[in-house]
């Protein structure tokens, strides 16, 4: 193998290299010696092992080397481009109130806007600053001059085309800006005016025909800083950027659409001519009404869409109808953070899910039923007794230390610390009201074992039997400081459900009822 | 003259093709016919007259088209690049209560945040959440998921390498963030620490130093978009971008570097080894200790800093000793919109000073004093009995009006409506409590023959004159509405210093006196 050695060793894995918690690099690149080399690198247990010219050791999954590159999804390679006949079945929507309580739900419509430029959310609570709402569900507000929101309606004295009852022709928001907002919210209150349409061109798509039809012009358009401009009494704002931005590997990245806000360009006369053409000719792309979807917003709508490629228009209505939006603007990184981590979120349940049905359905440390039997009669326990979710949540999972064999060790008498295994683990997901109680579960059983007259002699034979490997009833000192504990009575309630959940007889919920309530727990 | 038609028109300033308030266009590119000509273009009257093949006519200043170009001063282009010894002789700081009070002074540090990069701000009050209002003082906050700011002191399970007592080299912040917070602020609450030196590093300069020293390196990081990332429990963010952006003229616009969260780049190996050497190259120059600006922040010190283009770093300190600084993310744009309109103003108190100083030092209307001592004096008698600075403010300027030889006219028995052109003038900087005492203050006069037994008795010959001309006094109807109108009080405040303000032997205090009343009042 010839791997790229200072490429390889930036990417070594280990604790003392990487923060284990968030992956930051612990070292500057300019700590590797200037002859780094690979002194020694053999296959073994499944991964590539690395002795270094300096002495440190890395360790590598032997498939890493060769991953594939996955990009930030932000240029056109990340897109799914759009002409209006592509949503003929329909647009990228959901109700407001699946959209909160379901994260594949939430996930779908937030990647609906990454990929296709936008989505709307039905049935928002038609109440005003709502749109701040809907935007910190899965980012943060950006302030601008407008305000930390704007409201779209006919105002007496307009600072902006926006604020008046004109029809306004396909256009980006806020040009002038750098850094530009790359997410704009528009959310319905009322629109019982007679016109007053949305529609959305794909930018990205415009800006794609304009590079087959006419290269060149497509060329002028991405090497030609604009100067858009924006200047009231309190404000003064200016962005030279390309109509059409390409990232460095020559693709679409943004699109600055606005011809309100073009100022005067200062270049050679043909250079002029040249860029009229080119924007003129783009222009008219963006026109083409085979790009233009449109669709009405009623109250109760909220429009989510990307600013750096979507050009959003809207016809005219009239002035005496009621039509009120309200708008703010956000940003795609955190939205795409957001996807990122429901989709991670999503796949971690499914893999407790598999865990419940693979090896959480054979036998369990000796009980009548099995692991996933017991997990989900405790769970079901601690709902039927009308426990909060995360107490529910806590008594379902308070086990999922025992999967991946571990529950083996324990039975061979060593203490494998499963409370605290699986603590750890749930703490990828959930906080320590989740948390806390499956780490002090197996210590409850101790201190119930000391204070509670009765209480060892209804343990299970194998429950017996792990108390000694546990190391068997707290002494008293030990129990009163368990008991001065801020999370013990939650860990004594988990262990009561834990200690009832053993029966052969009971109908139990599956996992998948559960799923909604963890869900909801996981930040 | 052969000016391209297309740009001409586009910039045609008539108020048909563009809102006077904001500058923005009022019609649509694509709105322009195909063949679009000049059919007639002349010099008269100081201005190029233009009509149009489609009937359109428009006037542009005659030094107009050939003006020059300025940029958005983002580029290395409107920067000035430093190395430490640039700032020998002190580094660019105000003292916050003139910072606050003085709009030079802000103008002046908020600009060398543009041109340096960074300024800091000395005896800011030493209180938590304080960087959030320094901020807001010239931009919007921008959150991020360490929050609306964040609290740089040793955590117990930090999240950032920054939240330890450790070393920190020169980096920029939230790189896996697009867009990218452009500002950074860190206000010291604390820093008894032993260590905990603040370091600023150039990146600009340090790229210009790569490209001179090694041109290739310098292009292979201009076109290798690096996958930056970060991950915890609630985040997952990746931004595909280069070390070292360029804006499409070539020029060095942003620089994004730290090593810290470089993800995993995917590329052939050469290409990996290409970016490597070029990587370590640059991280080795941005270490060069004669780029590296070292202060120590004190508890009052507020550093800002422009987050695309400056390194910053600290020094290692002892974790028992106290340091804590609170910073926020803001945003380059609004900070520069800040700066231009401070200098929109400053220029419009100097426009006003040189009328005081030029015209207004000439006869008044037929009065003994000039019209910029008699304004002078109304300004100080309004200070003089403790009126608000707004009625200060409105007794000073309530006769700009009569500027620009507009005087003369009414005195030839034209009614120049002198206190509407006045007010309107003024509403460009200042609001209506200003603005309306001058617009009315005329119609005072009117009111007060009317009401006040005396009054008009008590009239300059001149101002007697002036009356006929202007209407007369009031009929009843008329003062009675007079009277009901909101600012009727102040109008008729403005009023008597106005009339009182004609003595040839007051000392009065010259137009600098107010020059801070003023522009407190501007927004």
């Amino acid at each position: 193998m010839s791997l790229p050695p200072y490429w390889l060793r930036d990417n070594c894995p280990c604790a003392e290299c990487r923060d284990p918690r968030n992956g930051q690099k612990l070292f500057q690149i300019t700590d590797l010696p200037d002859d780094l080399t690979i002194t020694r690198e053999e296959e073994a247990d499944g991964l590539l092992h690395v002795l270094w010219s300096d002495g440190h050791r890395s360790r590598y999954p032997l498939d890493w080397p060769a991953q594939e590159h996955v990009g930030d999804g932000r240029s056109e390679a990340g897109k799914r481009l759009w002409t209006a006949a592509d949503f003929a079945a329909g647009i990228p929507e959901a109700d407001w109130a699946a959209y909160l309580a379901d994260p594949v739900e939430r996930a779908a419509v937030l990647g609906a806007v990454l990929r296709s430029g936008f989505a709307v959310l039905r049935e928002v609570p038609v109440v005003e600053r709502q749109v701040l709402a809907v935007a910190r569900t899965f980012g943060y507000v950006r302030e601008t001059n407008y305000g930390e929101l704007f409201d779209v309606r006919v105002e007496a004295d307009p600072n902006n085309l926006a604020f008046t009852s004109a029809a306004i022709a396909p256009h980006s928001d806020n040009p002038y800006r750098d850094p530009v907002p790359t997410l704009q919210l528009l959310h319905c209150l009322d629109n019982s005016a007679v016109g007053g349409d949305s529609g959305l061109v794909d930018g990205f798509r415009a800006a794609a025909i304009l590079r087959e039809e006419a290269p060149a012009d497509f060329a002028v358009l991405t090497r030609t800083p604009v100067p858009f401009v924006f200047r009231d009494r309190a404000t003064e704002l200016r962005a030279d950027r390309p109509l059409i931005e390409l990232d460095p590997l020559g693709r679409i990245r943004e699109v600055r659409f606005n011809n309100r806000s073009i100022g005067t360009l200062r270049l050679p006369a043909p250079e002029l001519e040249a860029f009229y053409a080119a924007y003129r000719r783009f222009a008219a792309v963006t026109l083409r009404p085979e790009l233009r979807l449109e669709f009405r917003l009623g109250p109760g709508d909220c429009l989510i869409f990307d600013n750096v490629r979507l050009l959003h228009a809207r016809t005219a209505f009239e002035r005496n109808g009621g039509r009120h939006l309200q708008g703010c603007y956000a940003d795609l990184d955190s939205l795409s953070s957001t996807v990122a981590v429901l989709h991670r979120r999503t796949a971690a349940l499914d893999a407790v899910a598999d865990h419940f049905e693979g090896e959480g359905a054979a036998e369990y440390l000796g009980e009548a039923v099995t692991l996933a039997e017991h997990m989900l009669q405790a769970g079901a326990l601690a709902e039927a007794a009308g426990a909060p979710a995360h107490l529910v949540a806590a008594a379902l999972l308070h086990d999922v230390g025992h999967f991946d064999g571990a529950g083996l060790e324990l039975m061979q008498g060593r203490d494998n610390r499963h409370s605290d295994a699986g603590a750890d683990w749930l703490a990828q997901w959930f906080g320590p009201e989740v948390t806390e109680p499956v780490r002090l579960h197996v210590a409850a059983k101790r201190y119930l074992c000391t204070v509670e007259p009765g209480y060892r002699a209804r343990l299970s034979d194998a429950s017996e039997y792990t108390l000694q490997v546990q190391g068997g009833p707290m002494s008293e000192e030990q129990a009163a400081a368990f008991a001065a504990h801020p999370g013990a009575a939650d860990a004594v309630a988990v262990r009561r459900w834990d200690e009832e959940a053993k029966y052969t007889d009971t109908a139990t919920p599956g996992f998948d009822h559960f799923r909604p309530l963890l869900a909801a727990l996981m930040r």
